[in-house]
């Protein structure tokens, strides 16, 4: 790493999951800001809603410090998913927005359903990724040019990392912490938070919820 | 409970820290908002920064629907810590609010330093409470009419849960969503949010590290 704070940017849309998107920035903020920078950015900029359950309804807002019409280049992107991805799968901006940053980043990363955006947008293309458990199939039925992994706790693939569902991404984050600033760095965050570490990316504790919800929503 | 959704007071002040906050109301979210609405209340409303790290940096903003003077009783509430406790501790408006509104909620939560400032207000006096470990001592120096214990995931005395640092308020958090909607919701919860839940509330993965950071802060 240089000098520099890497510069994050953390995809904000109406709807997106709480823990998806505070998860992984918690596991990063411990990093103090010397080492990172977490930029916040949606398509405008201005408060945002999360999802609360998976009905829709409107949950606390967060403020997008960008849109995307300002936002500069970001070393990573972090895509959470929540309950909005299926109307952000039909935005353009958001794909396009997700296509030309993915391509000037270092590091792109996803958590739950936010791998399904990154492989609408062909970003993922050529590449193992892995998504929710319980609706998989949001994901996978967005591209047969994924190489997706069912049972997997996070996935990291050259310069991306995809998680499973919304607990999944502190882990995820907390490999990405290892990977990028070294153990050490990576243990202080649990520590600091009290995060009992999944360390192994291959061990999936919830594969037997596959679909589960995707099936009850016909999706299969 | 009522066929109204309870009413969720999630305290918002500037450095709180982020995974103190979003943990529980990602929980609490995958009740639905028939069962709960989830409202945000700061000393003023509108956009509170987060911390990053221990350093006091700004972090994302969150948005305050509520100020404290326009704030209605709420059915439960829920006080992060962060190092932004340090501060509210001092903040007369922030002790006045908890114990107004602490003597009308049915439910009082804290996690991490939370329950340094619920300590402080004296809300607590005569009760069983913990607290984050690594400075254990903010809160534990706050008040000793409180029965503060060290080793515990998180501690339930009547109407108070506290939980120990930042992850910790997940698991208490499935513990108030099982004792008030009972246990399959609690599994919903976490199943939903693929979170492997400690459910021993006197089980302490982390007090190895008690006070390991107050004593370098010189706070003991």
């Amino acid at each position: 790493m240089g000098n520099q704070p890497l510069q994050l940017g953390a995809v904000l849309y109406p709807g997106f999951e709480m823990l998806d998107y505070f998860g992984p920035l918690e596991m990063f903020s411990v990093l103090g800001s010397s080492l990172i920078t977490i930029n916040t950015v949606a398509e405008h900029s201005g408060p945002v809603a999360s999802a609360i359950g998976s009905e829709g309804a409107v949950g606390p807002k967060v403020v997008a410090d960008y849109g995307f019409d300002d936002a500069p280049a970001f070393d990573m992107l972090l895509v959470p998913g929540g309950s909005g991805t299926l109307t952000e799968l039909e935005n353009p901006a958001m794909l396009d927005f997700l296509r030309v940053q993915a391509e000037k980043a270092q590091w792109v990363s996803s958590v739950c359903t936010g791998s399904a955006l990154l492989a609408k947008a062909g970003v993922l293309d050529g590449h193992r990724a892995t998504s929710n458990k319980q609706v998989f199939a949001i994901a996978s039925m967005q591209s047969d040019r994924v190489d997706w992994v069912e049972s997997a706790r996070w996935v990291e693939d050259g310069q991306f990392f995809t998680s499973s569902g919304v607990s999944a991404g502190m882990d995820m984050s907390l490999a990405i912490i290892q990977k990028l600033f070294g153990k050490e760095a990576a243990e202080t965050a649990a520590s600091y938070t009290e995060y009992t570490w999944h360390r192994d990316a291959n061990s999936d504790p919830f594969i037997d919820e596959l679909n589960v919800m995707a099936k009850e929503l016909g999706l299969l």
